[in-house]
């Protein structure tokens, strides 16, 4: 069997998520679908995570087994013929037999994009979140230099995250190895890079550093979220279309 | 009767233009609908020229006619609410009872969004065209400072455009100020500031320029299609997901 790994972007606007449905269409299996066209047999994709409904990448990472001998440059010329075009593949590359995507990964990078603008223009509306009040970015940068480390993250965490990470049975403690705010297109990212990520993460992280940029939480405020490993103490889990994976690191 | 100057930005993307149309969603339509529903009178919105289906405007100016006493921020808030989000009010004003957004403009800037890139990512795919052959950008801005001055553009004119143009009378002669190639979020545009613009003329533009810059044309060939005032000299409509009406100028 051959093992082929994909390097995937995706709008995940019109998408359930990553993880295969019944019903509602998936990156998963939309990607399944089209393989197993091209193969002629059925195909489980695996992905590095599984993003969340509305979430985007840049640069998910998936692999596959197959017999089918066609050529790498084949799968991804092919495959973009038939993906709809809210999904790319650009990269297709034939990887040893124990490569998995999500056992392998040893990090990930995601960016969460956001204006802080009066109105969103319309064709900012799919990949950035509105933040209306003013922040206060070296606030932002402080409370995201909290983060890194080796924390427990419970206060950040979303229900039924465990089976989704990265890195297993150690709860949820995650190391984060930056975290910062950048220059994005026409607005900002907040981009965290760590071992892995608990389900909602970015997103909660999110919310509560804009509640700390909006000087409606302080950093002792943070600092004692953080500790409470409350979810219901941080802030609101930010909206899925400013969250982007943008690379998994191997 | 107060008359009212509206900003508008929107994403052409599921729009059939700016054109009111009796089946197709149109953004004048749409505009007039929800105006009309605020003001509950029958409302005639007039823009400062008809994008075709596709394009995009982070600029369009209007104006309509009311004896609502509705207040401009009242508007504002009231049409952002009621409006699709591919639609966004950007400003508005009560402006002098002449004003009248297509007769008393007096240029536009357009901008035509390119790639040069193997793979347009997703999330760039509604406001970028892919131009997948490398781009001599030197010749293209050769090419696109020839365009500077008073020409006729006939070479560059799709069928029909004399009643679109903001300067009548003067048959295909429209007077461009300066065109240029600027970097633009992840890729590039082509930037063209004029008295008046044909239909398709920058769309044809843009894919005779690209032309040049793939060595298909010269700059010599380029010289003589806008010479010769036969469309059939320059190169393709290019796609109108690129362009986008960037500012009216009064």
């Amino acid at each position: 069997m051959r093992n082929i790994r994909l390097l995937i972007a995706y709008d995940g606007t019109a998408y359930a998520g990553w993880q295969r449905q019944r019903i509602q269409p998936t990156i998963q299996g939309v990607l399944e679908e089209k393989i197993s066209l091209m193969t002629t047999a059925p195909v489980i994709v695996h992905g590095a995570g599984r993003t969340d409904a509305g979430v985007h990448a840049l640069g998910m990472v998936a692999n596959f087994h197959t017999i089918s001998s066609i050529p790498c440059a084949g799968f991804l010329k092919g495959l973009n013929c038939l993906l709809p075009d809210d999904i790319a593949i650009l990269q297709v590359d034939e990887v040893d037999a124990d490569f998995h995507a999500r056992f392998k990964a040893k990090g990930k990078i995601y960016a969460y994009q956001f204006l802080c603008a009066p109105i969103v223009l319309p064709h900012q509306r799919l990949y950035y979140t509105q933040v209306p009040k003013q922040l206060d970015f070296e606030m932002m940068e402080s409370a995201l230099s909290l983060l890194v480390g080796e924390h427990d993250f419970s206060c950040f965490e979303a229900a039924g995250s465990r089976d989704c990470s990265v890195v297993g049975g150690r709860g949820a403690v995650r190391q984060i190895f930056s975290a910062s705010l950048q220059q994005q297109g026409d607005g900002w990212a907040i981009v965290l890079h760590g071992d892995g990520f608990l389900r909602h993460m970015v997103r909660n992280v999110a919310g509560t550093v804009f509640d700390v940029g909006q000087g409606r939480s302080s950093l002792r405020d943070f600092v004692e979220i953080l500790a409470s490993k409350d979810r219901g103490r941080a802030g609101k889990t930010a909206p899925a279309k400013g969250l982007f994976l943008r690379e998994v690191i191997y």
